[in-house]
């Protein structure tokens, strides 16, 4: 399993030397870079400027977006590949956020039954998040990552030269997955992450701290790459998170994965403090700065039922009826187990409100 | 490695029980049945009133055929799981030939990121091949297979009852792969199994026979699930039989994928013969063996560009341009790395049209 799932991560601003080193090594028949039509813009030209292979490679451009993270796209990203003469010794770049790193890696995986990718996040989201761990796939039918494979890019660059090109929103949403590995990790962790307001870190700071960062997700990965427990720890706030999405989406006004993965964040808090006592002077802390950076959503009463719905059917449940959460007893001590019913989902969702004043 | 691809294969005629013990052990949330429109007919009922889980489980039954076994049925599969309410927890029964258990393992493989399914193949040919070994995939562009993921069912049960409801056409498409799988073993496995006429060996003998066939492919796909190396003595026959299968396919006249095996697999031991001396009066007895039991395929000169460009896009070639062959020295002595020029390919296409008299 290590052998399938550990994946080399590159820590470097020196992208395009970085990439060079892997073709010299992987040696493809033929190069593919996927990017979406704001990194072929923002980003490529850059990259392709380093990196004669990049600049040589078959580019194939897909419409930005997570409402094209979805089969039709897909389905063009392997007619491309396979109208382009791609074989199994070919090779994929995924340039992009999380939207390209997940669709573009299961393009790759499962083309001709897998080929080899590596992904180059340029959001400081899919950095921290997509980009490592081995987590593919596309939305189906309203459902996030409905379809997908476990299949490790064979290495990431990870680099904050592209994040000045990001909105303030985007910096933000990779900073809710980053307070949630802290939150994991415990310790220090969490306050040395909030020492600054996240846009005042120098590029070498924020480097710094996505090191940390990664490596928390890394080494859960490598310790349970399919899910089957310990990496059920990252789905701290994903599940009230994963609802929240869905449910913005459906209302037609989508937030932001981090933005909904920081306010899942407060919920999951709220059960943990409810189930297992989690500190109350830490959930006011974190509910403090999530309401400061993220700022309220326009959640009521009538709006539960709704995300009860998505929460059931979560890919983590068993199946039973129940709705599971990875859960804290305190920062670094985690509970990968942990169900709740929907009375205590909906005692927790009306404290949440009146901890961000909602 | 082995853990992911070593596979549980039941070799029984009580196909309900094994079922009922599988998911007595397993206990899936929810249990899903793939069909197709013939197996839903002619399989599907005596199954279900030999197993209460078959009876009790969501049936989802799709057009027969490989023209089906395409991205618009298995968008229909993920649908219908999805809706249906599959979880990460419950699991899929193919039933079915090799279209059901590849469509309907690829489905299985990427819902959720991959749920657990068995195999229970109705034909010859799915329960000596496709059932087999974790190749999953669909039908993708015009090529086979094209699209798809290495990802073993957790059980195989192989039996003989379903066979008397296949016509001759079919159970002569599995003994083609069982021809192939005596070469790879050398020895007197060629000489038992062609002892008789392949509809005059009894259930019994047949599923011996079976056994041994299997154990040979089980055997190579242990030792490279991936198709690295090993594994591609499997594609024994099947780089000119793959051709023959597509070329037919776009002239309107589809050929049976064992019928394009065995005309593949005289092709190959023509080139065998050429580049690695193969003995020429073993090449002879297996030619006459497939002109007598499978006729000729009505190939001219004039079709030769078309049948090289299908072996361009084998996934089996490192894309330098030759097309890769796995070849015979002897039987029992494989060559998995051959290559062939498109002039030597030629000139045993016509070796082959002499020796079947085309």
């Amino acid at each position: 399993m290590a052998d399938q799932f550990s994946q080399q991560i590159i820590f470097t601003n020196s992208v395009g030397d970085a990439v060079e080193a892997w073709v010299a090594e992987a040696r493809p028949s033929k190069l593919f870079v996927i990017a979406d039509s704001n990194t072929a813009r923002l980003c490529l030209p850059a990259l392709a400027g380093e990196s004669a292979s990049v600049a040589a490679a078959t580019h194939i451009v897909v419409p930005a977006g997570e409402n094209h993270k979805n089969l039709a796209t897909l389905a063009s990203i392997w007619d491309s590949l396979c109208s382009n003469g791609a074989t199994r010794n070919s090779a994929v770049i995924n340039l992009g956020g999380g939207v390209v790193t997940d669709m573009g890696g299961f393009a790759a995986a499962t083309f001709k039954r897998g080929i080899r990718f590596i992904n180059i996040p340029t959001t400081l989201l899919a950095a921290v998040d997509a980009a490592v761990g081995g987590k593919t796939g596309i939305d189906f039918n309203g459902f996030k990552n409905e379809i997908g494979a476990f299949c490790s890019a064979d290495a990431v660059v990870i680099s904050t030269r592209f994040f000045p090109t990001l909105p303030r929103q985007e910096l933000l949403s990779g900073y809710a997955e980053m307070l949630k590995h802290s939150l994991l990790k415990g310790g220090d962790a969490y306050n040395r992450l909030t020492a600054k307001a996240p846009e005042q870190f120098s590029q070498e700071e924020l480097l710094e701290l996505l090191r940390e960062s990664v490596m928390v997700k890394k080494a859960v990965v490598e310790e349970d790459p399919t899910e089957k427990g310990l990496r059920k720890s990252l789905n701290l706030g994903h599940t009230a998170g994963h609802a929240f999405e869905s449910w913005a989406l459906e209302c037609g006004r989508p937030v932001a994965h981090g933005y909904a993965v920081a306010w899942g964040l407060v919920v999951d808090l709220v059960l943990s403090h409810l189930k297992l006592g989690f500190p109350s002077a830490m959930l006011r802390n974190v509910a403090g700065l999530v309401e400061e950076l993220y700022g309220r959503l326009p959640l009521e009463c009538k709006h539960y039922p709704a995300l009860l719905e998505y929460m059931r059917h979560d890919k983590k449940n068993a199946g039973d009826g129940t709705i599971a959460f990875t859960l804290l007893k305190a920062p670094g001590e985690v509970d990968v187990n942990c169900t709740a019913t929907p009375e205590e989902i909906t005692a927790a969702l009306d404290i949440f409100r009146d901890l961000l004043h909602i």
